[in-house]
C-alpha cells in the first residue's frame, strides 16, 4: 500500500544514502556514541541544531507572532498528582511482551506487526513478486531470512486477514494482542511464544527533592502546563476570549524498544499550541487553502486515496468538525510548505477512534511510509474539567452577556430556624448532600415534597435521613443571568519537530548526476542551516582580507556564513556544502583582487553571477529574507561561468 | 558588606514590589500553582518567555554567529556511566542535615549561614543598628523574631569569627560543617541540634527503557554532551583548531530545599559554550574592554572592592590566566551590557579554590546581594581525558607540524622469534604489560637490562616474570615527528539564564513618581518582551481598521505588538505596559481618522511624537533594531502633547 518514496527530483530514494549523509555531515548522531549509545537518544550536530532552530523561528513567527499567541515556558518536571489527574498515570502506556528464552523485551503491537509483515513478504516472494522493502533494504531482507522468514505462500484469505489486522493494529488492547499471538501462532526469534502483553507506562519517573516523598515524571507532552496556567493566562489576556497559548520544549517518552532513528525517540522537541475557543474568528483568511484529506469514512472503506479540497468546503460539508480545527489544519499546511515540506508528500488523516472529538494528523511521506508529524486534536473541555475538579479551583470563563438570558432551574431553600436545631452537629453534612444534588435529583425532591410532604436522602455518615416540607422547599424558578460561566473547549495542534526535520531532509534530498553522483539538500533559504559559504579560489593569503570583510558584513546583517579554506578543490568544497544544504556560495578569486567583484553561486542550479560586493550582499539578503528567488537575481546581475567546478 | 540595592534611577529598591510586579504581570509563576506548587519549579508566563527567548536570540548572535561557534543540541537524559566517569556521581552533591524533631531537611551550609546571620542581626539590633535586611523585609524580621533570634549582643571577637566563617562558607565539608554546628551550638527551629551532615547527590535519577537496567540522570550541566561529541565536532570543523561549540538547553539540579525564587531552581535554562584552544586568536579585538575585577588576592585580604581594568592589562599582569579566558570575560561583559544589565551592578569575581585552573564568575548585584550569573571556568583537559580513558576512544587533536620536531623517548623492542615460543599462550599478556609501561618504567627497564642482563615484571595473571636481554631491548632513541598529538584545554563559560533574567528585571526596574507611583521596567528594545503597544483612544469602532493595519505592518516587519482595547483609561493602559516593559506605544485617535497620522510614545520618558503611519513605523524599526535612540526620533519627528495621560 505504501507509495514508493522519491527524491525532490523524482529519483528513487535510497534511505541508507540519505541517512548516511545526515550522520556523516553531523545533522544528527547517536547520543553517547563513544559509550556505545542508547537507543532512542540522539544529539543534533551543528547543521541539525541550526535547522531545528530555524524551523522553530519560523514556527514562532507563523503561529505566535501572527496570531498574538501567549507563549509560556513550563517545567518538564511534574509531580505525580498532575498526571494522575490528567489520566496519563493510568493510561499513557504501551503493551509490552518478552521473549521468554532470550529475555528481549518488545512492544507487543510492533512484534505482531513484524511477524505478520515478514509472513506477507514471504508470501510475495513465493508468488514471485519482489517486495519494495527488500529491494530497498538488503540488510532487512537478510535479517528476515536469518529469522527463518523465507518464501512461504499464504492463502488469499489469510493475506487479506493479515492486512486487515495490520490496518487497525493501533486499536488492539492487551487481550486483543494476546489473541492475535495465539490465533496466528506468532513466534519470537527464539522460536517461543512471547509472554502475555502487559501495560508499560511510558513516562520517565523521578523523585523531586531529597526526601523522595514527591514522586514526579518528565512530561510526555507540553499541554498540561498550559492547562494548569489557564486562569492566569485568561487574566493576562484581560479576560478576552478566545485566546491561544503555546509552548516550545522537550517532552519524554520511555519507548519500550525504539527503532527508526529520528522517527521514534525518547527525548522529543515538541511544540504545542492550545486554542481556547468555540470558533476561530480568522477562519475566513484561510478558507481557500487546499488540503489533501483522508477522512475516516475513506479509511473505513479500506482505501487510502486522499481528496483535495479547500478547508472552507471541508468544514461546510462536515468532514472537518469546526472552523477552529479547520483554521489550524490550514495554518499547519501553510507552515509545512513554508519550511520546505513537499506538498505532494503531505496529507491530513482523520483519526478512526471517535470516542474523542474530531482529531486530524498531518502525515508526511518518508522512506518509512506515512508518518504522523503534527497532531491536531480537539481535546474538548476534558483537561480543564479534571484539573478543576481535583484542585477545586475554578478553571472557567465568566462571560458578560450583552443580552441577559433567562435560566430555569430547581432551587433549594432551607428554613434555617428549624434546620439547625433539627440536625444539630449533623446539620452541615445534611446540607452538603442537599446542595450537591443535581437538577434531576432536585426535581424529584420537589415532586416528592409536593406529593408526600417529605423526602428521604442518604447521608454517608448517618444513613437515610427524612426531611419534611416545613424545613425544605424545592421549586422550579426562572431567573435572569448577566454572566455565562463555562469551561472552554480546547483545540491542540502538537508538532513533533524531530519527525518534521527527518521528513524535511528526505523531501529536500536529491542526487546531482554527473561524472560523479553528488547529494544535495535543497532546503529553502529560510531554514537552511547556513545561508552562505565563503570560499577562496585557492589558499593564497591575499584572499583573506576580502573573506574577513564579507564575513563581517554578513554577520552585521545577521546572516550565518561559513568559511572553507581547506585544501580541497573548489568543486569538492561546493559539494560538501550542497550536502549541508548551504543555500549560496560566495567565491573570492583573482578577479576580486583586481576589481573587488565576487561571485555568487546558487546551490540548486550551480549557476553563478558576478558583481561587486555590495550588490552581491544585497542579493543574498533578498534571497534569505524571501523577497527574491535565484531567478530574480539572475535577471538583476550578470552571469558568470569562469571558475572550475 | 552588601551594597544597598537601588533601582535604575537610584531609588531604594523594594524587592517585594519588584517580585510582586513580576508575578502579577506573569513574568513568572510557581509551577503547578493550582496544586500548591513545588519549591524550586517555576513557569515563565508570556512576558518572561518572550524576554528569555529574546535574550537567547541575542546570545546566539553575540556568541554563535559572531565567533562561528558549532552549536549542538544534546539530550538531557544521560546514562550512569557518563556521569560516573565525569565525577558527578561521586562529587556533585550538597551536605544535608535534618531537624530530628520536625523531620525538616535542610542544606547544612545554608542552615549554618541562617543561624549565624540571625545572631549577627540580633547583635546589630542589640547595638542599636537597624539592619538593612530587616528594614527591607519586615516579613523576614518577624520570622527571625518568631524563631527566638532576638536582640543579643555578641563579643566583638565572636562577631569577627562568625563573619569569617560566613565569608568562606562554601569551603566547609561535612566534617567542617559538623564542627561548626557543635562549636557554636547551632540549633534547629525545634531547639534540637541537627543530624550530622551527609552527602546528597543533586542529580535527578531515572531509569531508561523498560527493564530498569539502564539507570540514568537528568544532566546537571550542558557541557558533557559537547565533550562526548568532541571527535565528531573536530572532524566537522575539518580538523581546524581552535574551535568552539555551544549548547542551549535545560539542566536539572535536585536542590535540597530551594528558596530565593528564580535564583535557586531545580530546572534551569543553561547556555554553555566550550572553547577548545590554547589561546584565542581574536583577543586583540577586546583587549581594551574594561571590567570590574575582584581577584583572589583582594578577597583573601578580606576586602570586596573591585578594580576597574582593561582585560588586556589584566592578562598582561597575570591577574587573568590567559587570553582565551580573557577574551570570554570581555565578551561576557559586552553581552550583559547589550541585554541591559547595569554595568555598575556587574563584577567579575575570581574563584578562591585553585585546585582547578583559573575560574571567574560574572556576578550581578541583586536584592539578594551579589549573585553568580555566568561562570567562566578553565576546565583544562580533565573531561576529555577521563572520557577518553574510560571509553578507550582517542579524544585528541593531531596537529600537522610545520617544522618536524625532535622527540627523545625510551622505546621497547621484542625479539619476536624468541618471545612467542618463550611465553606461548601468555605472550599477549606479557607484551601488554611491557607496552603499557611509562617512560619512567622503561628507563628503569633499560638500566636494569644493561646492568643485570634481565628485568622482572609483574603480570597480573602470572605473577613475577623474568625476561632476558636477548628477548627484550629498551633504548633511549631520538626521532623526528611531523604530528603532535594532544588533548586540548577547554574554557567553559556557562550562563544561568534564569538568574540573568531576575537580575535584569531588578536592574531595569524603577518607580515613576507622580500623582500615583507607577512601576516601569525599562528593558532595552532589543530584549523587551513586546516592542509596541497599539491602543485606540477610546473603544470607538472607527479606530479598529487603523489598528488592524498597523498590527499587520508590524507583523510583516516581524516586530511583536499587542493591542489593548480594554475599557481602562489610556493612562492606565500605558501604565500596564510600562510594567510589562513594552518599549513603545502607538495611539490611534480622532486625528488619525482625519489625516491618518498616529502618535508614538516612549516608555521611559513618556514623551510622544506624531507623524504619518509610514514615518512612525520606520522610527519603530530603527529603535527596535538599535539603529536609533528615542532622542534621535525626537529630532526627526514633531513632538505631540495632546492626549490625556
Amino acid at each position: 500500500m505504501t507509495t514508493t518514496m522519491t527524491t525532490l527530483k523524482g529519483q528513487p530514494l535510497d534511505r541508507l544514502a540519505v541517512d548516511g549523509l545526515l550522520r556523516r555531515r553531523m545533522f544528527y548522531t547517536p547520543s553517547f556514541d563513544i559509550y556505545g549509545g542508547i537507543s532512542g537518544l540522539f544529539d543534533y550536530g551543528p547543521p541539525g541544531t541550526a535547522l531545528q532552530s530555524n524551523i522553530l523561528d519560523v514556527w514562532r513567527k507563523h503561529f505566535v507572532l501572527e496570531d498574538n499567541v501567549l507563549e509560556v515556558d513550563c517545567t518538564v518536571l511534574t509531580p505525580h498528582i498532575v498526571f494522575k489527574t490528567s489520566g496519563h498515570v493510568d493510561r499513557f502506556s504501551d503493551w509490552m511482551c518478552k521473549d521468554p528464552k532470550s529475555g528481549v523485551i518488545m512492544r507487543a503491537d510492533h512484534f505482531v506487526e513484524d511477524v505478520l509483515e515478514a509472513r506477507l513478504r514471504g508470501d510475495k516472494e513465493a508468488r514471485g513478486q519482489a517486495t519494495s522493502q527488500t529491494q530497498k533494504d538488503p540488510k532487512r531482507a537478510a535479517k528476515a531470512k536469518a529469522k527463518g522468514h523465507t518464501a512461504v505462500k499464504l492463502d488469499d484469505a489469510v493475506v487479506q486477514e493479515y492486512e486487515s489486522v495490520l490496518a487497525q493494529i493501533d486499536n488492539y488492547d492487551d487481550k486483543g494482542l494476546a489473541a492475535l499471538i495465539q490465533k496466528y501462532d506468532l513466534r519470537c526469534a527464539s522460536g517461543e511464544l512471547p509472554t502475555p502483553p502487559v501495560a508499560f507506562n511510558l513516562m520517565f519517573k523521578t523523585s523531586i527533592g531529597p526526601s523522595s516523598n514527591t514522586p514526579g515524571y518528565l512530561r510526555p507532552e507540553t499541554a498540561q502546563g498550559q492547562f494548569l496556567n489557564f486562569a492566569k493566562l485568561l487574566e493576562f489576556n484581560q479576560n478576552v476570549m478566545p485566546f491561544a497559548s503555546a509552548s516550545i520544549g522537550k517532552s519524554y517518552r520511555n519507548e519500550i524498544s525504539p527503532r527508526g532513528g529520528l522517527l521514534r525517540v525518547r527525548e522529543l522537541s515538541i511544540v504545542s499550541s492550545l486554542k481556547l475557543a468555540a470558533y476561530s474568528n480568522r477562519f475566513h483568511q484561510v478558507e481557500n487553502v487546499e488540503l489533501e484529506l483522508l477522512p475516516r469514512e475513506t479509511q473505513l472503506s479500506g482505501k487510502t486515496n486522499t481528496t483535495r479540497m479547500s478547508i472552507g468546503k471541508a468544514v461546510a460539508d462536515g468532514i472537518v468538525d469546526n472552523e477552529t480545527l479547520g483554521y489550524f489544519l490550514a495554518r499547519i499546511n501553510l507552515f509545512l510548505q513554508k519550511i520546505g515540506v513537499d506538498p505532494k508528500k503531505t496529507r491530513f488523516r482523520q483519526h478512526l477512534a471517535h470516542y474523542a472529538c474530531d482529531c486530524w494528523d498531518a502525515e508526511l511521506l518518508t522512506s518509512s511510509g506515512w508518518v504522523e508529524c503534527v497532531g491536531c486534536a480537539d481535546r474538548s473541555a476534558y483537561d480543564l474539567s479534571v484539573h478543576s475538579k481535583q484542585t477545586e479551583k475554578p478553571l472557567l470563563v465568566r462571560q458578560q452577556l450583552e443580552q441577559p438570558r433567562t435560566v430555569t432551574s430547581w432551587e433549594i431553600d432551607l428554613n434555617r430556624k428549624l434546620f439547625g436545631p433539627l440536625f444539630k452537629k449533623n446539620a452541615r453534612a445534611v446540607e452538603a448532600v442537599l446542595m450537591a444534588a443535581s437538577q434531576e435529583q432536585r426535581e424529584s425532591f420537589g415532586k416528592e415534597l409536593e406529593s408526600t410532604g417529605k423526602v428521604v436522602i442518604d447521608v454517608a455518615e448517618l444513613g437515610p435521613v427524612e426531611i419534611n416540607n416545613d424545613v425544605l422547599k424545592c421549586e422550579l424558578r426562572t431567573s435572569s443571568q448577566n454572566v455565562r460561566e463555562y469551561i472552554p473547549n480546547v483545540i491542540e495542534p502538537s508538532f513533533g519537530i524531530g519527525r518534521i526535520i527527518f521528513a524535511l531532509c528526505e523531501h529536500n534530498y536529491w542526487v546531482r548526476e554527473g561524472d560523479e553522483a553528488r547529494s544535495v539538500l535543497s532546503f529553502p533559504p529560510i531554514v537552511a542551516p547556513t545561508k552562505v559559504l565563503i570560499v577562496p579560489l585557492s589558499n593564497d593569503k591575499k584572499f583573506l582580507p576580502y573573506m574577513d570583510q564579507i564575513g563581517q558584513k554578513l554577520r552585521n546583517a545577521q546572516i550565518s556564513s561559513r568559511v572553507d579554506v581547506s585544501s580541497a578543490t573548489i568543486g569538492k568544497r561546493y559539494s560538501r556544502n550542497d550536502e549541508l544544504g548551504t543555500a549560496l556560495g560566495v567565491t573570492v578569486d583573482f578577479q576580486t583582487l583586481k576589481d573587488g567583484s565576487i561571485t555568487l553561486r546558487d546551490r540548486d542550479t550551480t549557476r553563478q553571477v558576478r558583481a561587486d560586493q555590495d550588490k552581491v550582499l544585497a542579493a543574498i539578503q533578498e534571497i534569505v529574507n524571501g523577497g527574491k528567488t535565484w531567478a530574480d537575481i539572475e535577471n538583476d546581475l550578470p552571469a558568470f561561468t569562469g571558475q572550475d567546478q
